[in-house]
C-alpha cells in the first residue's frame, strides 16, 4: 500500500495539468518513440500469444479470439485490436534496459505471459463489475455469459504459467512466481474495488482507494517491468527497483485512465463519457473530490447518494472538478511518475539504456485512450 | 475422449453390482489400506497447502480457509474436513511406486499443487452450477458471494503454479506445464458440462456425456498419477501409462459418484438425496437410461421435461434403474477399472509397488460419499 500525499511537496518533474489533447502522442524521448515501442512489442509478442490462444481446445479457444479482438463473436476473422500492448512492451523495455538486445528477445515468452495475466484478470473483472463494453465491443460475458468468460479467464491464467513453465531460460522459475504472486494481488486488488463499491462514497478513504489502485492496476505493471529485469539477469535490488517504477507508473496511469474515465473522448476510450460516473464509481478523482472539505463535495456527495440520471451527468462530473478532483489527479499522477522515475534511475542510471522505460511512462501519463 | 462401451467385451475384473455399503471400507490389498494411505497424504500435504493459503492475502485467505473447512466464515477455527485428499494421494502413490519413498517425499508439493487445483475448480464450479452444498458446508458463493469465490479459486489456481515455481526439483517444470494443461482440460469439462445440462436430455449422447465427465474428473486424476511419475523420474511412457490410469480410475470414480449422487445417503455424500435428479442433471446414469430405448426409459424423458416435484423423485430414480442406468454405470466402473489396472500394469508390474495405486482405486469405485 502506498501512502497518500495530496500535496506533494517535491515538485514533479514533469507535470501536465490536462492531458494531452486527443490523439496526440508524446514527444520522442532520447529517439524512443512509444507508439514505435508499442508497435515493436506487439509483433514480437503477437505470434506468441496468438499461438498460446490456438492451443485451447475449440470452445475456450473461441472466446479467447473473440476477447483479444482476433475473431467476431460468430467465429469470422476480425481486425484485432488486442490492446494497447503497454505490459507486454514494459517486459521487454526492461530486459532491453537492463540486458540489451539478447535479453529483450529471450524474455518475449514472459511478455506473453504477463498480457494473457492481464486479460485473465480483464475477463473476470468484467463478469464482476458488469462492465459492457471493452476495447469498443461488447465484453465477453455479454456475448458468451458469465460461465464461458469465467472459464476463458481461467484458461488465460492457466496459458501465461504454462508458457513459463515451457521456457527453459533460467530466470523463467522466478518469473513465475512472482507472476502467480501478481494474480493473488490483482484478485485482492479486485476484492478491495467491488468491496468499495458497496460502501457509501464518505466512507471510502484515498489511502484505500490509492491501495486498491495499486493492487489492480499498479501490480502488473511492476511485475511486468521486474520479470524483464529477471530476464535480463538483473541483481534482485534492480528487480526491486524495476517492480517499484513499474508500480508508481502503474498508479500515474490509473489516475490518468481515472480522468479520462470522467472526462474523457467515448471515440477514442471505447467506452461511454461518463461512464464511471453515470455507475457511480469512487474512482480516484471522486473519491479525492468528496475528501476534499468543499461546497462541490457536498453537492458531488448529494448526487452520489442518488442512482445517475443522464441530465446529471454534467452537473456530477462539474462537481468532481469543482472540488479538485481532476487536478488533485493530475497531480498525483506526476508525482507517482516523479518517484518512478526516481526507481528506474536507480537501476538504469544511463538514459539512453532507460529511454524505452522512460518512452512508456510518459506514454502512459499522457495516453488520451 | 473416450470411446463409448454400453457392453463391455472384457470381463471386468471386479464387478460390483452396488456400491458397497455405507461405512464398508476396502479390503486391504497387498497390506495397502486406502484409508490409511489417505490419512497419510493429508498429513504430509496439508501443512503445505495450509501454509500456502495461510500466504494470501487476508480477503483471500478468509475464503479460502472457509473452503477448505478451517475456519467457519466468522474466522473461528472449524474442525476442518477438506475432502478425502484423493488426488493427492494418487501422486504420491505413483511417485511411491515407480520411484521409492524418496520420490514420494519430494512430490510432496506437487501433490499440493494438485489439491490447489482441485480446489479452484470446486469453487468456480459451484459458482456456475449454483450448488449451495459442498462437503456437508454452505458452498463459498452462497456466503461470500459470486464475485469473492471467484476471486478466491483464482488465487488458489496461482498458489499451485507457484508451488510448482518455487520446487527446486527438476521434475517441477514438466509437472507446471501438465498441470496448466490440466487446467484448460478441466475448464472445456466445465464449459461442455453446462451446454450439455442447456440441451433437452434426448440430445445428450453418452459420448458426450464421457467425455465431459474425462475432462472434469477424468483429467486430474490422471495429471496426479502422471506428477508422481515426473517425481519419481519415469520415462514418458510410464507417465503416460500413469496418466491413462488415472484418467481411466476417474472416470470409473465419476461413474460411482453419479450412481451415489442418485441412490447415496444424503448423511455420508452431504448433499441432499437424489439432488442430481432434482436438479433434472444428465449424469451418466440418467444419459445411458435415456438412450436405452426401454419404457422406462421413455417414462425417464416425461418425468425430466418437467421441473421435478419432491414426490417424483423416487419415481425417477426408479425408472432410470429399471431403463438400466444404474447397471450401466456399475459394469462401466468396473471395465474403467480393468482398462485402469491394465495401464498401471505396464508401468508398474511389480504388485507389491503398485500396491497404494491399487488400494486407492479399488477406493474411489466401492467408496460410499
Amino acid at each position: 500500500m502506498t501512502a497518500t500525499r495530496h500535496h506533494p511537496t517535491e515538485a514533479p518533474e514533469r507535470r501536465h495539468d490536462r492531458p494531452a489533447p486527443v490523439g496526440d502522442r508524446p514527444a520522442p524521448i532520447d529517439g524512443h518513440e512509444a507508439s514505435v515501442i508499442l508497435e515493436r512489442a506487439r509483433e514480437l509478442v503477437d505470434p506468441v500469444l496468438r499461438a498460446a490462444v490456438e492451443s485451447l481446445p475449440g470452445s475456450m479457444r473461441r472466446i479467447a479470439l473473440y476477447h483479444f479482438g482476433w475473431e467476431q463473436a460468430d467465429g469470422t476473422p476480425a481486425a484485432g485490436h488486442a490492446g494497447k500492448a503497454i505490459r507486454p512492451a514494459l517486459v521487454l523495455a526492461a530486459a532491453a534496459a537492463l540486458g540489451g538486445p539478447e535479453a529483450r528477445t529471450a524474455a518475449v515468452r514472459a511478455a506473453a505471459a504477463v498480457e494473457l495475466v492481464h486479460n485473465f484478470s480483464l475477463l473476470h473483472d468484467d463478469v464482476m463489475d458488469r462492465d459492457t463494453t471493452r476495447r469498443h465491443r461488447p465484453t465477453a460475458w455479454t456475448v458468451f455469459g458469465d460461465t464461458d468468460a469465467i472459464l476463458a479467464g481461467d484458461t488465460l491464467q492457466a496459458l501465461a504459467l504454462r508458457l513459463l513453465a515451457e521456457d527453459p531460460h533460467p530466470a523463467s522459475r522466478a518469473a513465475a512466481a512472482r507472476l502467480a504472486d501478481c494474480v493473488v494481488e490483482l484478485c485482492a486488488g479486485q476484492h478491495t474495488d467491488v468491496a468499495l463499491e458497496k460502501q457509501s462514497p464518505g466512507e471510502v478513504t484515498l489511502d484505500e482507494a490509492l491501495g486498491m489502485a495499486e493492487a489492480k492496476t499498479g501490480a502488473l505493471l511492476g511485475c511486468a517491468c521486474a520479470l524483464g529485469a529477471l530476464y535480463a539477469g538483473a541483481s534482485e535490488d534492480d528487480v526491486e527497483a524495476l517492480d517499484a517504477f513499474g508500480r508508481e507508473a502503474g498508479l500515474a496511469f490509473q489516475l490518468i485512465d481515472d480522468v479520462i474515465g470522467i472526462w474523457g473522448d467515448p471515440a477514442r476510450t471505447g467506452k461511454p463519457a461518463g461512464a464511471d460516473l453515470a455507475a457511480r464509481k469512487k474512482s480516484l478523482p471522486v473519491v479525492a473530490a468528496l475528501a476534499s472539505d468543499t461546497p462541490a463535495a457536498a453537492r458531488l456527495a448529494d448526487l452520489y447518494a442518488a442512482p445517475c440520471a443522464q441530465e446529471d451527468l454534467d452537473r456530477t462530473a462539474l462537481a468532481v472538478e469543482q472540488a479538485g478532483g481532476r487536478d488533485w489527479a493530475q497531480v498525483q499522477a506526476a508525482d507517482r511518475m516523479a518517484r518512478a522515475l526516481g526507481h528506474l534511475a536507480r537501476a538504469v542510471p544511463d538514459p539512453e539504456a532507460a529511454g524505452g522505460l522512460l518512452a512508456l511512462a510518459e506514454y502512459v501519463t499522457r495516453r488520451s485512450g
